[in-house]
């Protein structure tokens, strides 16, 4: 046997806070939680341009990129809602990791799914955004005409309809969609980032 | 109904192009493959580092950081291993969507299963770097001690013991980790980057 020149053990050398130093902000997944039509995608999309034209590096996890790739195996079924969120959570976590401030909107309706991914992170990792709109109102906006169909029995286990949404318990941040308009809440989201020390925003 | 304020359409507004102007490089996936021991992940954790080092933004998947969280639930049958590949396919896809320079590090042995990850993205969005060195001499180092257990019937399905390893046939890079060292491996890696645009590295 040759002698040979290449090895050396491969511990990752490059970590979470070599990337976050690099970024000169946290990485952190901030989960958007709430009723379909509550202003989940609108909200997060808006926060994350704010951010993003402050130079700070997101990304935004929602059902248009993971439902129609990592997750296009996946049902609705319990078993695969909360299989779906699982791998949500692992991919979020993947990316704090990376030094990204990753958001997620999905309407992740129970209470232990999203304990769940809380407890895949550093305490101050997860900041979960309780988008809260009555249904009355969802149902009126129906923006995708989701309701309309669940009303109509074409949809079953349609989340507030006739499957629960557990409202959060200790949510870090509760924006209601029915009484603020978008700059507000967004600017809502951005000021808790500030004030906890995530960014240090110019915005 | 009392009168909406927050309403708009949440079409995804920071996108892929975005991103990869304010990196100032391209993003794309790095595909390394190879049998155990080649060095797969030693040189991915080389290039990481030196592109970290020109403040490239970069993130490197391999079996620390996929195999115990995200793909925790899969085991090694055929079925499973194909699995872990198109979820980490999927993976490393939203990272080149978040502007981020991807690497992987896994066995990878079938043909197939990294054509469908090829195939996932646009087409200079995958580079596939063989890491080549012959199974003698990834036996002789057994970093893992793995092909000792494998000899011995341990581990069954081992690739290059009993269960194939395909050798990329188009691969756009090979580096033979039994002649080069680390340095010479890694700047072939950054050489290609640089000479087909995808950094301007002033490495």
């Amino acid at each position: 046997m040759s002698e040979q020149k290449f090895i050396i053990p491969h511990d990752q050398i490059i970590v979470k806070d070599d990337r976050q130093k690099m970024n000169e902000h946290k990485s952190v997944i901030i989960w958007f939680t709430g009723l379909s039509g509550s202003g989940k995608s609108t909200l997060a999309n808006r926060v994350q341009e704010m951010l993003f034209d402050d130079a700070l590096h997101t990304y935004l996890l929602d059902g248009d990129n993971v439902r129609q790739g990592l997750n296009k195996d996946l049902g609705f079924s319990a078993e695969d809602r909360q299989e779906n969120i699982r791998r949500i959570g692992e991919v979020a976590k993947l990316f704090v990791d990376a030094g990204t401030i990753v958001m997620t909107a999905f309407i992740s309706p129970y209470i232990t799914d999203r304990q769940m991914v809380r407890d895949l992170v550093e305490e101050d990792e997860f900041v979960e955004v309780f988008v809260k709109c009555p249904l009355e109102v969802c149902e009126e906006r129906d923006t995708k005409g989701l309701y309309a169909k669940a009303r109509q029995g074409l949809i079953k286990n349609f989340t507030g309809i006739d499957d629960p949404y557990d409202e959060p318990e200790n949510a870090e941040l509760v924006v209601d969609t029915d009484k603020l308009d978008l700059e507000e809440s967004a600017l809502l989201v951005i000021s808790f980032l500030k004030n906890n020390g995530y960014i240090q925003s110019k915005i």
